[in-house]
């Protein structure tokens, strides 16, 4: 049995909680807030919780196994540091940290005390991004030749964050799970229009080894509710569309066919194919569970978390670079290929 | 009564003809192909249309009042220029030139010969455009934000250029119409997946005064056929879904209020507005008829076409600069401000 | 404060028990099920819960002052008629009866009671309905032709009513609200194929005075869910799409004018009128809690629920002849004009 | 060769003219219509074709082998009678007739006079009814359990005839081709709004052997079009949108397993299968062209037609029975089984 203390109940933290409580393996004991409303309301849901507006009452909590990090961005380091340096295991929401050197730290730090680091990049355990990888994997969809990703909505407007870091982690993660590998350039371009200082719009393109490039649009300002996803490959084609209730993924059988060679004097039509389409049946069960259920076996069998320190890290390195071409204008910003 | 020739009879020529034809003040008089094959089934739809291989029998015919041009771009400039040499009207299909140079001759060289040079920018002519021009104007979106429009389909794959001069020019002509202004900025990145030398998927930003921006996305590589534009203002917010039989417009009574000054202390949260959304009925005319029928009254009466040399000018600099940020990898291009 | 027992905790009493706990009016005290498992279950979600297997406990409990009854329809009767005869108020699942014969019953004990009966005809309280049956009375849509409704699903199989009884009390209870009358006619179809003595496919036509027609579709065995219901009227149109998360009312200002008169000898044609489409908003609220609170409320200032037994009696009279005309193979049947 | 001549050039006449002008087989000679304008109109199009107000000089001129007829239902007797009499082949537009007895006659004179006659029932020449077809015979769907199809749009209102002829033609024709066999009985019921004469709203429900229900509701009063079937069978079910371009026909993996025996004191649920759903290709041609092309071929090496006479006369024998029961008031018909 693992005892778990969440710290954060604003938007998020509840699910959590909600989660842990129904997880047999997990004892949901105790939550932080600076809102004691907010904990009040907690525990009439929950009657058996513990609250405290202190968190230091969970960290310095001998009882407690594993903290689990609900809080705004800038306020991570602080909270994983001091939970890892008390001996807990820490689950943190996505993104991780701030800043590079922030995830490296935390990194380390986990590392010496020997606890398991895990960053809630909910979508790789959602059952329609693990069928896409499986599909991509068995080579169904051909060589990847480009993949176009779109999250919109109407707000909700954050204070701290921009659109680029509160909503591009998930398209970020999710391609760096599908492909398999990290992107050598990057170019953002981001504009503000309700609030001066924070951009609500932006567009970030990746470019993979391989000729493979990849598109996030992120916008807090759409008037329609958008996530969609489309991979484009040599063979087949898919769409994943997250708003859908029944079918989320589309596998086109259509594609382009590149003659190896062709006469240039002649007239020449690349040739299509249109075919069947596929909507496969998906698994309906909600990621996040699988999610919290996998960080406390990790926790007692000592397996390391698919979304690990080192997974979280990958994804702040790109939103720190995006972040670092936006300030630029839309500068291109080639990573090291150390 | 207007005579015309028209030179280019593959993909969009016909539907030039077809119209020419329907017009009471236009007689289609001749057409030009390097295919005879072309011509002969124009013939059979058409018996009264004489044909040939040799466009100089519509240019050095003296008969002939305008000459319209549906070929590919790397020739328009020999065709406008020799038909403007001639004393001809010139309608030429979009983009109207390869190069922002070729474009300033033919227009230089129409204003010498005092003859109309029309572009053929069809949007402008299209009646949800015009809609969503009035609604803006009108004040009703509010200042506009941005614009973020998508053309994606399945090929048709271009032999002579790149996604970007191939379906951009749509997009950008409807912006630039809709903002009556030029942008300031412009950032383009594109990869090829299918032809090595041709970009097949391209992300096109650019940004205005005011801090206005617009991406516009384009791929001959996606498994839907999608033709969609959001216009996000600080009152409303518009949809443009040209893919839609009926419902092409979409009015959305949501937007965000910003609140002129606020407590930083106390917890703050952007007031939303949800409200109607309202669908208004548009006229169901073919844009093309509409503009051919502009062109020969400009002949007519000696007007100025809406889509003048100017107008096309305009849209052949962004597609430049375009391709320059592509060969560079994505660089940011700023306009002269002259 | 209201003190309340639930009887039947399957699938919907859950939904009475969480409602009834979250309004402060109200105070939800003890629930009863043949189910151990089911009342084990719902006491681990709502700690201060009384459970018992044995429904006499909440009838004969002088605490309790009203009861929610959520059981098959068969042991309504038995429910309604014990709970009111110990001086309960009573609230009761539609259809509220399987004949008009209880129905009756149960409406003249509740009387001499003094007791109020009401009937979960919940879509009466949807914002949506309510919002259509403004737009009905406003004129908007001139007057009411015909009523087009489908509500179709794979399963829930009932094993005790078909598909009539199970899915249509909702659409004729929301139809006699539109319209504010009863039929005068009445033709059912159905047939069994799953199960081979209970009708799972059945359409029902109902006429009205005024030429107004109506059709139900229902369905257990439809590979898509829908929930639509088509208005036309003389002026305009609307469909409800209850499956639309946001945008379930449409108005479509578009009719069919019919000249008053015109020459039998020229050639004639209707005019139609093709107009703007509004999507108005609609409040965001559980139709369930709505109906809870006024049947709260009723008890408390002695109102008259808006869906009382009458109400709930006229579903059944329209049911039972329903069954009736399947019975005898689609027979018309009409009803007594008393 | 065959020679063709058309009479009626309405609404539909002109398509039949356009396909057999691209026919190689056939030669457009001749148009017949009591509208000089319109053809004058066609003889614009089709500089090669003779044209006249009297019927008579298509059905007395020797050099035409086969007449098609596009005019309304009540003159098909006439044309078609008189056009086997002189020895043509006839192709008639659907419903072939307004009476069952009128069938007959049309079927007997063919016969007599050894001419083909053909209905144009074009929806079996539909690539998507074909699919459909070919899919339920191949035991994909396993056994029909039903059909529920919707033909619903705003318009064209006729004059001489309601709803149900106008409309309904097209399912039943679809529903007998895909079952293969012919109703036992039918029930339909209609009310008239616009035109106090014509019925402009209705539904028909037909019941086949083996328990199969097949419903058709038709509607000229709909805000929207509706094309739509939905065949449920006891493997799997199939819904055919012709509305979409693109995916018309999708086939749902799920369905209802019916245990073979189950516990009755035990608590029983249905077993539900959920599962992919198929969306195959459709080959994109337009079936009138294919259906004239039958027609041609049928005449010129002697073979019956697919939708012949007797086809025809099985779709006029429903109508028939449909008006019959609208008549009185949705009175249940029994076919004779002859």
């Amino acid at each position: 049995m693992t005892n778990i203390g969440v710290i954060g109940c604003g938007y998020w933290g509840p699910n959590l909680i909600r989660n842990f409580f129904q997880m047999p393996e997990a004892e949901m004991k105790i939550a932080a807030d600076l809102s004691q409303d907010r904990l009040k309301y907690l525990q009439s849901l929950y009657p058996g919780l513990s609250i405290t507006t202190d968190y230091m009452d969970i960290i310095d909590n001998p009882e407690i196994d594993a903290v689990a990090i609900a809080t705004p961005v800038f306020t991570h380091r602080r909270f994983v540091m001091e939970a890892l340096a008390k001996g807990k295991h820490v689950f943190v929401e996505k993104p991780m940290a701030s800043s590079l050197k922030d995830a490296r730290d935390m990194i380390a730090l986990a590392e010496k005390m020997q606890k398991r680091l895990m960053v809630g990049h909910t979508f790789e355990y959602h059952a329609a991004v693990r069928k896409i990888k499986e599909i991509i994997d068995s080579g169904e969809l051909g060589d990847v030749y480009y993949i176009n990703s779109q999250r919109l909505n109407l707000g909700l407007f954050q204070k701290d964050i921009n659109v680029v870091w509160d909503l591009a982690p998930h398209d970020i993660s999710i391609i760096l799970y599908l492909l398999g590998k990290e992107p050598e350039e990057i170019v953002t371009t981001g504009t503000c229009h309700v609030n001066p200082e924070i951009q609500d719009v932006a567009t970030v393109s990746m470019t993979f080894k391989d000729n493979i490039i990849a598109f996030i649009q992120c916008s807090w300002l759409d008037p329609n509710k958008v996530r969609k996803m489309t991979i484009v490959g040599s063979k087949k084609m898919l769409v994943y569309d997250d708003i859908q209730q029944n079918e989320k993924l589309w596998i086109f059988d259509k594609g382009v066919d590149v003659p190896s060679h062709y006469d240039t004097f002649a007239d020449f039509q690349y040739s299509y194919r249109y075919g069947d389409i596929t909507i496969p049946k998906i698994d309906n069960y909600e990621p996040l569970k699988f999610e919290l259920q996998h960080f406390v076996e990790c926790i007692e069998n000592g397996g390391t978390p698919q979304t690990d320190g080192q997974n979280g890290l990958r994804v702040v390195k790109i939103l720190e670079a995006a972040q670092h071409s936006i300030d630029n204008g839309g500068k291109r910003i080639r990573f090291d290929m150390d």
